[in-house]
């Protein structure tokens, strides 16, 4: 069982240093005492933490990692750029290149834009929906996480009243309420915001249904307002493009991020030929978004998916993960709610409506050297190959073995 | 003179790659069509375009480069770190000891938080002023630019009414209109945000008279507003703090980014005790902010910027060219406008109400291999030494001359 002394000495220096600990999704203390809050070095799909202890990474870094870390030819092509240029006065010509790779790969996509994080994006699709529609209404849905801007955040500190004005919320894969949240916007519908599946913490993962997706579609199209896929967490995991041309539906702006550049800093949006002339007018830039190294990171990331059929062995590894878990949990007398694609799972108990034995198995499994999370939904990469993932089952026996001692 | 054919065939692919060309802060499109967008290569003070012209380039990347394109120092601390770890599942204690290096540093830093780019500091202490006050209204200098979000962004498209709301304005330098905006937010000031010096776009630039940083520091002790400084643009060209140490007064809230790591991209707020709370309870992120290679980028910098004493190398250089550029103008029987800190200058033409001379001077600067920006302040670096800066000049004698013989 691992032992963090280290890791609770740097936490508790955290707690002067920044304002109280760390802050933000990586802050630790929504998570067992038995997390740790740093780590000393990433590699594949494992972690290390400061006290040495080794871990089999299921939230790759929320989401960045989808190779592996340290991934031999994106850090090559990533290294040299470096000593070419990285942010300079002007872009490199990759800025360039890679635009048009996005353009050829993502079905809707006429143009593309770079930026720094998932909320630059998501922002630039509503700053671009609201300068082409003329319209300020933008439809949410109830729980979904589009950022941490005032307008998105999900804690109302230090957001104004001001900042969540002309936002109307609907409840995913429930078309009368996306209606109803339509009709009551009338003529002020600048955009319809969709994530890819229902990928909310602490609840049940919903992959949209067929009719959902195409009345979500419907809606925008009648009305001209935009529809926006939040694709940021899930980019490049399900296939090389939007999220949702795997159901058959292309949005019309789409903000990617996480993964897109393997761990590089990247942002991305692509968007239709419809709403070219609203991206024009918006002035949205940052400091480091004309960078070439995370370019350079994202082209050579784009070749490695194709070349070692990453997506594929993501699903695979996902498959094999959510199978064992439920025979582990079967064997030790549990139920398990695996919701949500199996390549970015999430794995509640049933019958605890307490949180008791999530987050006991859960401090159990991380102390065996398996990082999971509690109530957000993990992630699968490439670097979990079939060996990793019997480790990984292998390593959880002793978290559901000490679960059904507390609870069985 | 040089020729950039390359750079107008890349540029014809950007109109359709992007929405209308390369956006934002470093499109071409607003300065003369002998400004080449991209570039292929940057090193020291040093750019090249995709036509193989070599540039003395007084941009530096719009500020991120302090010490030098590809420093090597700097790129090598962030190599090394790249191959251990950069985002992953939680931060690496870099984080900590940059934190704990910005606490010491920074006169008025009681704790520290780490972004990605400019945008995100502004907005963070804004968040932080408002969730620690209570109050909404904050007192923005007219014409000042502190970042592109809906809130703050200089072009209204795509801008609901909403992202407005709450926002009074003072002229810079002007102690009464910033008292009268104090009085007309009443019981409901959050903020008062100030540049370290008046750097706006297109307009003489101004140093902060010592009566108004003192009064802007007073206004917000009476009121318990929090004074933000925005010192996203000029942190540590001045000193290792926060700029407005130089005029001895302290902000409570300082967001910095640009050159605190060498052109990687990070962002800095530093705040002091009576904001950390408000700081604590936001809820702020992104999937990159805890990346390791920027942390060791920046420890990296704040190390090179006192070994090599670059603040003051980068004074010194500033004057050189500044005294330079007035004694070429005169010899050829102009009048510069050179205004704001020698580090960071601005040059315009006196007489030049259509900014003919401007236009046409940078354009011939730029041609022969100057690259100068026509109405957005420069950037000095520390590898503009003396030499660099003595052959800027001897180049820019020619764009003089051309210039005596089209309006002498």
């Amino acid at each position: 069982m691992y032992e963090i002394e280290n890791d609770l000495k740097l936490r508790e220096r955290a707690q002067t240093a920044f304002p109280s600990g760390v802050y933000g999704h990586q802050a630790s203390a929504s998570l067992s005492p038995k997390h740790p809050q740093f780590f000393a070095r990433a590699e594949g799909g494992h972690l290390w933490d400061t006290d040495g202890n080794e871990y089999i990474d299921f939230m790759c870094g929320y989401g960045t990692n989808l190779l592996g870390y340290c991934h031999p030819k994106v850090d090559e092509a990533a290294i040299k750029q470096q000593s070419i240029a990285d942010a300079a006065t002007g872009p490199s010509p990759l800025m360039l290149e890679l635009a048009e790779t996005f353009n050829s790969k993502v079905a809707h996509a006429d143009w593309t834009m770079f930026a720094k994080n998932g909320t630059d994006a998501t922002t630039i699709c509503l700053m671009t929906a609201r300068a082409q529609t003329g319209n300020n209404t933008v439809i949410v849905a109830d729980g979904a996480y589009h950022g941490a801007a005032p307008w998105c955040t999900p804690n109302m500190a230090g957001v104004s009243p001001a900042d969540r004005e002309n936002q109307l919320t609907y409840n995913y894969n429930d078309i009368e309420s996306l209606r109803a949240a339509v009709a009551e916007a009338g003529d002020d519908l600048a955009a319809i915001i969709v994530s890819p599946f229902k990928h909310d913490v602490f609840v049940d993962q919903e992959w949209p249904t067929e009719d959902f997706a195409k009345a979500a579609r419907q809606l925008c199209d009648s009305t001209g307002a935009a529809l926006i896929l939040d694709d940021v967490r899930c980019a490049f995991r399900f296939t090389l493009g939007s999220s949702w041309e795997t159901v058959g539906v292309t949005p019309d702006l789409c903000a990617m991020s996480k993964s897109v550049a393997n761990g590089y800093s990247l942002a991305v949006v692509t968007g239709n030929d419809k709403f070219r002339e609203g991206a024009s007018q918006i002035y949205t830039t940052g400091s480091f978004w004309f960078a070439s190294v995370s370019f350079a990171a994202s082209l050579a990331t784009i070749a490695a998916i194709e070349e070692e059929g990453a997506i594929e062995a993501i699903q695979s590894a996902g498959d094999q993960l959510r199978i064992g878990l439920d025979e582990l949990a079967t064997a030790h007398g549990f139920k398990l709610r695996q919701t949500g694609p199996s390549q970015m799972p999430l794995v509640l108990f049933e019958d605890d409506d307490m949180w008791e034995k999530n987050n006991f198995f859960v401090a159990e499994a991380v102390q065996r050297g398996v990082y999971l999370h509690p109530w957000h939904n993990m992630f699968i990469c490439a670097a979990h190959t079939e060996e990793v993932i019997a480790e990984a089952l292998q390593r959880t026996e002793g978290a559901f073995a000490a679960l059904k001692q507390q609870f069985g």
